[in-house]
């Protein structure tokens, strides 16, 4: 056995499976050995009364995604994988997003620039499929999976995103004939153009009206319409951003119906409620994000799930908006009706400390759960396993050292995106990590972003096993 | 870093969530090390081109339990622990029950009388509380449980083991208190004797009349009062040997509404019908089991579950009676009205290689659900994590090294319990162990059973995580 | 045509399907002629403006039942029958209830001698079987059937009265051959006692923790037994007093697997919650009965079954413990742990007005549903109609004439029974009846209660269609 | 009293709750008394022995309609209504469709001069929108519900009838503030198109696979959507044509959601089922119909249904498309692909006396529930009521006369519309009309058609009562 480059000695090691005391070896950035009392390394790392975790893969972000004229997100790759990285995760999936009229290579070839040079941690890309067009469907997406783009997101919303439900079943069919995986934001497009004209028609127009604009009826309709389409594919997908109980319940019908539907939830859909979109002046503003949070019921059931298996993603769906943008949350220092707000929270950073500290802090889920959660099954499902995602001989040093007791003040000036709200402010938290490796490499120190700018790399994805229809 | 006194080298090592190519380094009986090019080791196995997975734990398995006057288990700690070896299975958690009238603590030390000196590989014992005495409850469960004994059975039917609901109640109590976890054989004794008697007064009384005499309403009931029970108690419960659609919807259903019910399938579950209860002369009375076998539909909702996770332990429910015995399943070679026939199939040694070859083999499954469902969850459940159920340094060396290529026909001939027969006579499996390692030491060679008999011991269960309340 | 006895002129018919604007004519107590501008009669109502209801059958009641030592209903047939029929009230079947040890037959003789003489409106008898011996079984209830007492009611709760799950099959068996019909009372009565037991150990006796000891659950889970054990015999029954959502669910379960599982609901459910048992003093003892009340939302549930057709009955279960008595709600003026205040709440002559009022008044239900959950259908289900339940031609001329418009502020003061309290103290409502017709006879006058004491005759009932079982 | 017109004595009269032996007074066409002995009548019908139900309402059914160029429906208002009144039909509530670009207005008119002259049975009219225009929304919708049109069908499929969800969100707002009555065909048209060439590149174009073109998912996703969609809107809706369990299952869910989902189902779905549509030849084509008829087990539902409440209307969806006809179901003689068969069966004449034999005869429904799915809750839902749809005073006396026990021979050549066949061709039931009267005529007497064509009288709708929302 060759010398290691690392030892972290002496921690606890958890896996989505297992918890054990033992020093994890590194050589070349990979994961070579687990043992007690392993030889020493190059570089050693004292883990003791630490927990040794698979670097996060927050496999739901945005990143520096052209938007429309005058908008702007606040992170780039560079600064979403630095704030990324100070909250322990190391792998993030954001989206190559494709314009309406666009070619899907162009917008992929686009990221890629947009991700050149910046990263700080390794990154994959999902792409959006906005406009399925005979040459995106026979020839762009046969050809993109094949190079490593193996997932794709598609929405049943915003007008300039949303495709209807032929479209919905091309993109399907082709994701099952390539063993790709589909994510589906699933809210019914037209109750809302509907529900938000009644609202300004009424002249309800404050912030907290969006969670009027989209209430959990929009969310199940869709979520059953995506679930029929998915068996009628008879393809696996994956439900994004669950909110609450009712899209839940669509959700465990199929899996009784033996479905292969995935789903994922966020922080926000625990952490906040509607109320929150009712602040004093306009900051409501700030926790506008769609599906919108619910009420404290359906944060239990978000719990529920999160605990027994319902879901199997747990990510951020950071969307860096800020707040006194020209074209931001509160646009131009102007409080314009809801529909002109920007939906999204930031929450590369905090993702993972909110999910420890409420979650496995409080026992509401345990120490493997939560690795699962958000990093092996998010990993595995866009196929990225077994190189991310856990703490296994042959795998990327990926590695976020925990201290489960430290006490940490949520402030967004102590954060490291570039928004300049978080929705969690003066919420505390209880567990940090210490310290986040990339490959072997320290990213985070604990205190301050390490490592230099440029070099996280791009991930080609496998052919997830997810996505592998279930012989029946 | 000590020499190995084992090196499993080259294998694919599987846990419930990782798969990794690796060598496997044991000292002292204790997975010490993982890694890639590991130093010799004393003892070295090739594991090139196999699969290396922790042994299996069958948590519900039947051996030398004291039976009605001349009924007679066929097997006992020796012939049962070998033939589970021999089909990869390093742990046994067999029952010491309770005889009505008899004290718990006599039972558990009958039950060690029986254990002693002849187990091949290591044991706990589940207790059966069938007389929950004042004395039972208030001490000697929670003595019993202090002392290693974590979890217990209760019966929802049989006239000799039945509770009613409020000494089900009574025991959950106890349990919830203590942290135990209470598995539920539920069945409605009630109208299993009605069904039993309209039957027989109609004359039906062939062994194909004892699934007429259990329908799916009968187990469906159960199911819904032990989830009741559970949630009356506000504590964890298992639900053993599911056998279709109806209990799975309850307990779904229980999911649902954030209750921790756990539940256990077996392989009779898929691999027999009812129709098998209507073979050719008395053949039938071998498939007898209770629940009954169900149809088609019904296994692959069993599928289904073990797919998607509702099910956490897949066990055998090993329960040893000959065909041929003066009180077997055709006793003294009469063929007696089903009511009278034992219910239950061997089937320790073949449990894990049907579920590798029609789950896994058959891509209904993968190796992680694999792993977890026989091995990984049922010690994590029973309070024997992490000495048992995985391959994590400093758990036992409990492996089975597996060629998922062999195809072996079934044949009671060739398997090691003391039955007379085997429900799954001729049928091929495509994967069987090739070793079997019990803390580092051969039990099985792929050809005979090895190791002394007697070595096996003891273990004290802790209390179970899974039986602790959620924090909602 | 003969001369007409009576017309009723001018006024709305209502039946539990029509709606229309005619006479009625009256000859021998029975209608014979529905039509505009009939001849005139020997006697004439004139009913402008005014809505010409079938009187009400309250197949829901307990008058004068024999009760532990020192324990009294506060009606007999006297005041009972003088208190419904001031409610619109024409039919009541109250409850022969079996002892523990006493024949059947006994039990229904000594009825009739408490009846005999005092009725002012007729009145059959549904059986109450708590001691289903050999005799009663194959003896008793067959004859007792064939003789016009073709409903009975079994109990899964309360010491003196509950059945277990076997004799309740038992019953069932007999009721679907004999084609009669069986009422369930269905709580959980282990659950129940544990419950009580928690409680009163941690000293909460007061009449609001009668709610806690009576949970959602305890009913549910009696309902989904019920169920199952009505699937198992495959036999009609009806679930009485539903209390809300998770029975509801149950029931409508049932319905959609093809089980014919009826339901009745009662005023309390609508008009009471939890909250109404912890009121000032010990005044929340009057408002105890069993199931519960339960909340706001429940209410809601209870609604939308009476209006889509959940519900086939809505009684009152009057159940008349006074207040004051030594015995009573208030056992010698004392304040008793919950678990001896004597279960039920008075209702009689409420239980129309306050339907009318909250249902049809407010537009929740109409006056077609109105008069099939009120008369028709409990007719229906207990044998009685044509006789009795609807105004067509050859029934009964069992009238109530109402006046939708009438106020009234409900005070004891102002009733007829002989209860020391109404739980609706102080309740306006819309709708009164103004006269109430028994066989053509005014039995109130809209005033005062009118016809002679002991006119009310006994009714046999025949074979229920809905008990008999459906072609599937 | 007049004299009376016309009685029909000692017959068994049964409405939707009630069923008497009594004579039924005619005076100008209504029905003016009900009653024993009724006095001698100018013209008399002796129904001893017999059945004397309100005539049927048929509320779905398609006759004269605009098809596209070539293709023509067999019936028009003449043949139709014959059809009709020798089945037992005394009300017909065929379709005035918009074409796309057509004003609404322009629909009816055309309509109008369809049916002048023609109809020897009372005839409204459903309008169908097919192109929610602002004006159409605005304006004449709102008109047209004032003058008497007050129910309206749309499309989820069919691509010159289909509406988006928007345009039906608009079309229900509407009906929600003029209190009108939507009904809506409930298949995903993306989803059926899809499957269509997938089943056409495949070659699979034969009749039977126009059922695998429309599986119960896409039906069942639909009915998901719709109901969504009216709880957006909170205003009733009915579904029409409901074919099976999943379908039935969102209904009920939405029961238990306290939405007013109304439902309706038609005899092909208990007659009939997709093998029905794999005959020899080509006659597979004759039981075209959307959504296909499905399996027994969904036939049971069905059932269920039509018995337990769930389905509150009961029509034929006479399509009237010839087999032989050149843009028939076998086009010019022609086996073209499914997709190119006109959708839809023959039925109005075989409706009632299918229900009547399968349904009462076999004891699957009462008598009561037949004469309130077939006439009276048709006529409530549709405001027809009181002046159709019962046999009640101030009712227009439309009366099928039924001789429960005639034995017929479905035969195409007996049967009196234009098609040229019946898919139910050698069916025999038991139970046919024997006279038909329309206000008091015979326009059947039991073996010829009667009455002068044109004597059918157009109907103004009244706002239905069961549109208005139901407070909650």
């Amino acid at each position: 056995m060759e010398d290691f480059d690392l030892v972290i000695r002496n921690g606890t090691v958890a896996t989505a499976s297992d918890i054990m005391q033992c020093d994890v070896g590194v050589v070349g950035g990979k994961v070579v050995a687990l043992g007690r009392n392993l030889a020493p390394g190059r570089k050693e790392i004292d883990a003791a009364g630490k927990l040794v975790l698979p670097g996060g893969v927050d496999s739901h972000c945005h990143l520096d995604q052209p938007m429309e004229e005058g908008l702007e997100m606040a992170d780039d790759f560079r600064s979403g994988t630095i704030s990324a990285a100070c909250g322990g995760t190391t792998t993030v999936i954001p989206f190559a997003a494709q314009a309406k009229g666009q070619s899907l290579r162009a917008a992929v070839e686009d990221y890629h620039r947009r991700a050149e040079g910046k990263a700080v941690i390794d990154y994959a890309f999902h792409m959006i499929v906005s406009d399925p067009t005979e040459k995106v469907l026979k020839e762009e997406l046969p050809q993109l999976i094949s190079e490593g783009y193996t997932s794709f997101k598609i929405y049943m919303t915003y007008d300039d995103l949303k495709l209807n439900d032929r479209q919905i079943i091309d993109v399907l069919a082709i994701a099952r004939r390539e063993g790709a995986m589909v994510m589906i934001h699933a809210e019914n497009a037209d109750c809302i153009a509907w529900l938000t004209e009644q609202l300004e028609d009424a002249g309800l127009t404050a912030p907290k009206y969006h969670a009027n604009s989209r209430p959990m009826l929009v969310e199940r309709e869709a979520t059953h319409r995506a679930i029929a389409l998915s068996e009628l594919v008879d393809v696996p997908i994956l439900i994004v951003h669950v909110s609450g109980k009712e899209a839940i319940e669509q959700i465990r019908w199929a899996h009784g119906h033996g479905l292969r539907i995935y789903a994922e939830t966020c922080p926000q859909y625990f952490m906040l409620t509607e109320d929150d979109l009712d602040q004093e002046g306009y900051h409501g503003a700030k926790c506008i994000c769609s599906p919108p949070p619910r009420d404290k019921e359906n944060q239990q059931h978000i719990w529920d799930g999160l605990a027994n298996g319902l879901f199997t993603v747990f990510s951020s769906d950071h969307a860096p908006f800020r707040y006194a943008d020209p074209k931001g949350k509160m646009p131009g220092g102007k409080e314009v009706p809801f529909r002109y707000i920007p939906n999204g929270t930031p929450g590369l950073e905090t993702r993972l400390p909110l999910l420890f500290s409420e979650g496995v802090g409080k026992g509401r889920i345990d120490l493997n759960r939560f690795v699962a959660l958000t990093a092996t099954d998010p990993a595995k499902m866009y196929g990225l396993y077994p190189q991310k995602g856990t703490i296994a001989i042959g795998g990327d040093a990926d590695i976020a050292i925990w201290d489960p007791h430290k006490e940490v003040l949520i402030a967004n000036d102590n954060l490291h995106h570039n928004v300049d709200y978080t929705p969690y402010e003066g919420v505390t938290v209880t567990g940090w990590p210490t310290i986040t490796l990339s490959r072997g490499e320290v990213v985070y120190d604990g205190k301050e972003p390490q490592g230099a700018i440029g070099r996280g790399e791009f991930l080609k994805c496998g052919l997830p096993d997810p996505a592998r229809p279930r012989k029946r």
